[in-house]
Formats: C-alpha cells, structure tokens, sequence
C-alpha cells in the first residue's frame, strides 16, 4: 500500500486573507515556520504567504536598497514595521502574483507525486486538500524523511 | 546596545560542495531543515541548498510535468531518486545561478539590516559570516521573534 499525501500530512497553522498582518507575523515568529497557508472564507487554501514577504511588505524600499541605513534607526525601525503590519491584513501584504502560484495536492496522492509537484514548484511546504479543504501541509523535509529511508 | 546579528545566529548545519548528495539530503531530512548552507574548502559560505532543489535534481521533468505518473512506480521511483543521489555531489546538485545568490550578513550588522537583506532576497534563512568564515545562520521566523516582541 503506497504512502498517501494524508498519512503524512501535519498540522500547519492558516492564516485568512483578513487576518491583521501583525497576528500573521506573531505566527510565524512563535511557530518557527518559514511560512503560512493562507485560506479563503470557504477555507479553500489559496496562497503561501512566506515570511520573507512579510518582511518585503513592512521595510521601506530604500532600506533594503540600502541595508546599512538600517543601522541609524535601529528601534525606531522596528516600531515603524509593527506599526505597519498592525495596520493592514494578510491580502494587502500578499502580491497579486502568490494568489495565482499555490500549488496543493490532494490527500491521495502518493508521496511521489508530492515531491513531484514540490520539485517542480521549488517549494519547501505543499498544501494538502481533502473536498478542498486544508487538511495540512508537507514540508520538504518531512517528505525526504518518509522518502530516504526507503531504500 | 543594538541586538547584532551574531547575537542571534543558531547554529546551521553546513556541507561543502563535495558533500555526497545523499548524505545532503538525510541532513534535511534528518534536522527538519529547508535547507542547508554549502560552504567551499576554506569554509567560504557560497550557496544555501534548498531542499526543493534536492527534489528537483532528483525528480526526472518528465515527472515534474505530469506528477501522476509517479502514482505508477512509487516504491521504484524512490530507490531510482535515491541512487540518482548517492553518484552526485552537492556541486552537481545545485543550480549555478544559486552559487551566485547568496547572500550573507556579518556578524556585527544590526537585526534590522539582517531584516533588510531578508525583505531584499526573498530568502528563509541567512547565513552570518565573521572573518569570511560561517558561524550560524537566522532564520525568518527567529528574526521576526527578535524583532516583534520589542513594541
């Protein structure tokens, strides 16, 4: 009996396109992911939302133009990005673009066909589906674990 | 006192570019890690491995493209990735575009500018060089842990 997306699947946190951005952000940092499934209202999954890209959002793009200006406004900066994310929701922090890109699988298919679709989108986490819900999600990690000792 | 990066760098497994794939990939496998940072013969840090990039090398396109086919030789699949790993280095394995990505912060930047460069590289995890030498590496979510908690 093939290994199967579900048997494997772990809980991972989901954030909705109208979270406040600041809890998304508290989320990701307690948690210790590199990122969060975002769901819509139906709690169909419909993007990854990497912690980079909170980071991306919440610097000016003269700082990271420039990373050593960074260094003259050190608190001041970090207020300024909490104040920022506090204020917006997790669908003004997404681009356009992560909404169209995720990628999920459902909880049939096999490990193979995980690490497949992981390949190909150069992911490190895949949404996994059951009646277009999120049921969890894979890491590459995980997935290579459940791969490797096979042999 | 500014928090500097070295302050809290963790330690990151690192390979060399002559590490065998297969022992790259039970390191992700083994650490729960999206990657791996790959250092040259003078401890140089030169690229991070992302485990996706594992799968990618490993996964004929063929599959990439229709990932259902690899629902019909699971377990053969495996052993074939397997195999295909333990003949390669992780030269081999990596892309040469990654070789000319990365990007390291020293030890003495502020959290901010780690910050900075995360936003600016779109990246899960930078490594932190003192001395042209790696000694850890920061991780988004553990920037974030540093960075939101001060407000």
């Amino acid at each position: 009996v093939p290994v199967l997306a579900k048997d494997i699947a772990e809980p991972f946190p989901t954030v909705t396109l109208d979270t406040n951005a600041y809890e998304a952000a508290k989320l990701l940092a307690g948690r210790r992911l590199p990122g969060l499934i975002v769901i819509d209202a139906e709690q169909h999954p419909v993007a990854i939302l990497p912690g980079s890209q909170v980071l991306n959002f919440a610097i000016p793009r003269y700082v990271q133009d420039d990373p050593r200006l960074a260094q003259v406004y050190d608190e001041r900066a970090a207020d300024e990005l909490c104040a920022k994310l506090e204020t917006r929701t997790v669908r003004e922090v997404l681009p356009a673009k992560e909404l169209r890109e995720l990628e999920v699988v459902d909880g049939r298919a096999t490990v193979m066909e995980v690490a497949a679709v992981m390949a190909r989108q150069h992911s490190p986490v895949i949404a996994v589906i059951e009646k277009e819900r999120v049921i969890g999600a894979i890491t590459v990690s995980h997935l290579l674990n459940h791969i490797l000792p096979q042999r």
